[in-house]
């Protein structure tokens, strides 16, 4: 039995998110169905982290576990010349039996990308979050100290689950005109977190929504106290180290 | 009487090229639905040249003549609400009646993408030519003057037509690593001709044709002598002069 861990690269505008589901497309659906033709077992694989419909991928990690003997630098070339162009598995290797994409992540970084012009483009419809006027950068970066470090974030969150608090041990906003590129390194995320952070941020850079009333949302604990949410489309799923 | 001038950018991936054509989704026949819609006319849209399907344009130009009274400034807005999300319209403007997007073009250029990497992006699949192996800049320098000037260009068009002489008043190669953007600018272009420009200098980089090889292909004048193209989703129609 051998651990195989690879990288993917996934444009998520035409899927239905990674994790499988029955009718619908999905990222591991189709991992799966392709290392199950090369490998002609039935594979199961473990994603470090679920992403939503339309999210994308730059490096996700995914592990499976098989005793087929095909040599693993075979692997991508074998996942890429069945895997929709959508899906790019850019590096496979063996790894520990104990390794698992998920459990073992110390960290995982997420970019989101803004998008300011007088018109929208057609070509990042699916991949930025159109804004017509831009928000206001100075406003922006001073609210961006309110989520670093170890906080509950259960109002930055969409679902129900054990376990609110998480770490965040980077987070940046870089002006690029026409783009703001938004970073964010934690040791885990929330469901919709990464969103609803974006949203808030924005919001403040409109000045619709101060540094008070965003740290006493954070200190509420209570989901619901946001209006709205960033656009799936602008959020990459971008490092995982461990 | 008017005539308007719109300026139109498109993610041509889910289009089956400019022209109307029954049963198929195409920028003139959305172009045209829109416009009726909001007239309440039988609009025809006259666009400043045809793009094949997959071929994307930065702006576009087309032209139609309406008896509306809607203010020119608000024409884009309205088009925006109704056209689907890849096609943009930029610019309207009322232009003199004797305007014609096709016959009053001095110039027209283009410019090509392609993209070198280990492995294949899932992002640029329509947007750029993936080359695996980074095509040699200098021999590709090496044979852009071969297209400079009043051509005969036969041998780099698909299809038959009257007046196969053009001239290109400007021909270039930009290396910006991952990318080499391609620029082309002419009074006009045959059918496929610049995809096939694009294909054989890329040949060229790879040393399968040389230079005296590309100047007898050109002088041959005849069509049928390139073997293969280049892909239609790294073509942008980039600008025309009027």
């Amino acid at each position: 039995m051998r651990n195989i861990r690879l990288i993917i690269a996934y444009d998520g505008s035409s899927f239905f998110g990674f994790q499988i589901q029955p009718n619908a497309r999905t990222i591991q659906g189709e991992l799966e169905m392709a290392l199950s033709k090369i490998t002609k077992e039935d594979i199961e694989v473990v994603g470090s982290g679920r992403t939503d419909a339309g999210v994308h991928a730059i490096n996700q990690v995914v592990n499976f576990k098989t005793n087929s003997r095909i040599p693993v630098d075979k692997i991508t070339i074998a996942l890429n010349s069945l895997l929709p162009d959508s899906i790019v598995a850019k590096d496979a290797r063996e790894v520990p039996l104990d390794f698992h994409s998920r459990f073992s992540a110390k960290s995982r970084s997420y970019i989101y990308l803004l998008y300011t012009s007088s018109y929208p483009s057609p070509f990042l419809r699916s991949y930025a979050w159109y804004l017509e006027e831009k928000p206001d950068m100075e406003r922006m970066l001073d609210i961006l100290d309110i989520f670093k470090g170890q906080k509950d974030f259960t109002s930055f969150s969409r679902s129900n689950g054990e376990g609110t608090v998480r770490e965040v041990y980077d987070i940046s906003l870089i002006n690029r005109d026409p783009f703001i590129i938004f970073y964010i390194k934690a040791n885990g995320f929330l469901r919709g977190m990464v969103r609803l952070i974006v949203r808030i941020i924005v919001d403040a850079g409109y000045g619709i929504t101060g540094r008070e009333e965003i740290i006493s949302i954070l200190e509420a604990k209570r989901r619901g106290l946001i209006k709205g949410t960033a656009p799936p489309g602008g959020l990459y799923l971008y490092n995982i180290e461990y």
